[in-house]
């Protein structure tokens, strides 16, 4: 385990950048998609009231401001673009939660176990039309800008659309889910979006292509290493700080990096697995608790482990070999860090 | 009632302008999303198997075509316009389908009924990333018609938050629905995607505002007639043109125009109606069809009646008094015919 690292200070201040436009467009909705949008960024309960410090930690808004920096375009291009992709981070997991039947999120009720459904699909939809508004009125280069967060939107759609159909399918034999499979997914519905955060200041601001490929690039790498450690976590983490039960993938029968890895394995733990995963019902405590010593037997927790370090450490080479700015490029890294090793 | 008038030719021509592109577009989503998209489009069945003149009616593509045309803006301008107003259109029937639970469409089991309600919300995601996309690589003004369905986008919302609220509302007392509120609602609804559709083509263009203005006036009047239109089929219309049971809106205790005119105009009739809707549950057959001859005896189908034919002579105005191309506006006053007058 690595030691808890601080937080990086961008976080704080690409947050007091961010956020007064963020609520600014916030405020621009209906009173009750408003509501709806506030309770699912963690700005108050479901009665509306006030929440002091919430929200998530601002990771994508913090990815924007620095990619923006890291190019050197003026530092005004960062503010709709972090606001259209917080707004179109926070629709995704609103309409996620629906798709998925995730009952609870940030420690709290999702947004359709506090609404509903149909009101959630709604608040969603507000969010991302808010996005796209945001982002096409933000200057000359508003129409790249949208594409890309259009684009991004479709390829999370489609890593959306695997891994639903992923649940359907067997944990073995030539139906399975191949572990190439499951990362071209993860690369579509987290890697998308953090390929969008690091490139979307700079194409507002007119930087020229290749850096902004090159950030798109990290992004996605970074997003690969990011559902890794996630993936560790639906497993291993600790209750108290993910806001999910103990072992919430296994005894959902959520097919994860790690398990999927373990079974390809080809090792008598894989096969073992492969026996208590096969039943097809949701496992009870106690052989969720055997199906992750089995993983872990089977070096699927490894894999995971090594697959996010790898990401982590691809998207630093990105960082540290191109023409950026070097003292955001150290920022860069400090949020890498923080990302992939602070819980592992 | 008026004679049956004949489709518009313009109908026919803009789906054969705008259907290669629109499919071309579809094409590019993921091939689940893409299966979604192609049902709730009417093109094939839910097991994909293609149906044969499938589609609605293409109502939005021919406004945007001849939005397009009356400014004189170069006709390439409106395939994207009108690819991206059929998306949102899509999107946007998908998606109040899940929020109203709503079981049929276009004579078939809407999407959610089909496919589940995760998958439905999914496919309605993709549907307006799409939309998004088609039209920010739309050249120039890009960004500028994105913004313009953006705000559509959002008037949209609040119009379906304000329904969805209404739900909830008593029929008679100080806390009723007023006819005023849910004409701004139904303004939001629909009239906001039926101006975008006469405005977009246009603003991609780069066509002077003035004109873009008009024509959104005018596609927000056709709106409303429409809705009121709707609202009336919604209880007289024959169940076999409209896919729904007959009366269903009043078995379904639906606030729409002529029930609450109906109930605003104070007479003998419309309190005895109200005693019948005050009842708080699902009407039985018999009940709704002595409501909805209440509602027609308070003067609330006439009231729906005027509204529709008021508003369809607005748009009419607005067509007419606008330096608009002489034989396009021809073309439009036919299709606001099609729209408003064939079906009462």
């Amino acid at each position: 385990m690595a030691p808890v690292l601080d937080r990086p200070r961008v976080l704080e201040r690409s947050r007091e950048l961010v956020e007064p436009a963020l609520r600014a467009a916030v405020g621009e909705l209906h009173p009750w998609p408003r509501r709806m949008a506030s309770y699912a960024l963690g700005w108050c309960d479901a009665d509306g009231v006030p929440l002091p410090g919430g929200g998530g930690k601002g990771v994508r808004p913090a990815l924007v401001v620095l990619g923006t920096e890291a190019v050197g375009v003026a530092a005004e291009h960062a503010v709709p673009a972090a606001v259209a992709v917080e707004l179109v981070h926070t629709f995704s997991l609103v309409h996620d939660d629906v798709m998925d039947g995730d009952e609870r999120r940030r420690h709290r009720a999702s947004a359709w176990q506090a609404f509903g459904t149909g009101p959630a699909v709604l608040a969603g939809d507000a969010l991302f039309a808010l996005a796209v508004e945001t982002l096409a009125g933000g200057g000359r280069h508003g129409a790249a800008a949208v594409r890309r967060v259009g684009a991004a939107l479709r390829e999370l759609v489609a890593g959306q659309a695997d891994d639903l159909l992923f649940e359907d399918r067997p944990w073995t034999g030539p139906e399975a889910v191949a572990v190439a499979e499951y990362e071209a997914m993860a690369a579509g519905k987290t890697g998308s979006l953090l390929a969008c955060a690091l490139a979307l200041g700079p194409v507002l601001g007119g930087a020229p292509a290749p850096l902004v490929e090159v950030l798109a690039r990290a992004g996605r790498e970074l997003g690969t290493a990011f559902q890794a450690v996630d993936d560790l976590l639906g497993i291993w983490g600790d209750p108290a700080a993910t806001g999910k039960p103990v072992l919430a993938d296994l005894v959902r029968g959520k097919k994860t990096l790690p398990v999927l890895a373990a079974l390809a394995a080809g090792t008598a733990a894989s096969r073992r697995l492969a026996v208590l995963l096969g039943a097809g019902t949701a496992l009870d405590p106690a052989t969720a608790a055997e199906a992750a010593v089995l993983v872990e037997e089977a070096g699927g927790r490894q894999f995971a482990l090594d697959r996010a370090r790898g990401c982590a450490d691809a998207a630093r080479e990105y960082f540290t070999h191109a023409p950026f700015r070097q003292e955001v490029v150290g920022e860069l890294l400090e949020l890498t860090d923080f990302l992939v090793d602070r819980r592992l």
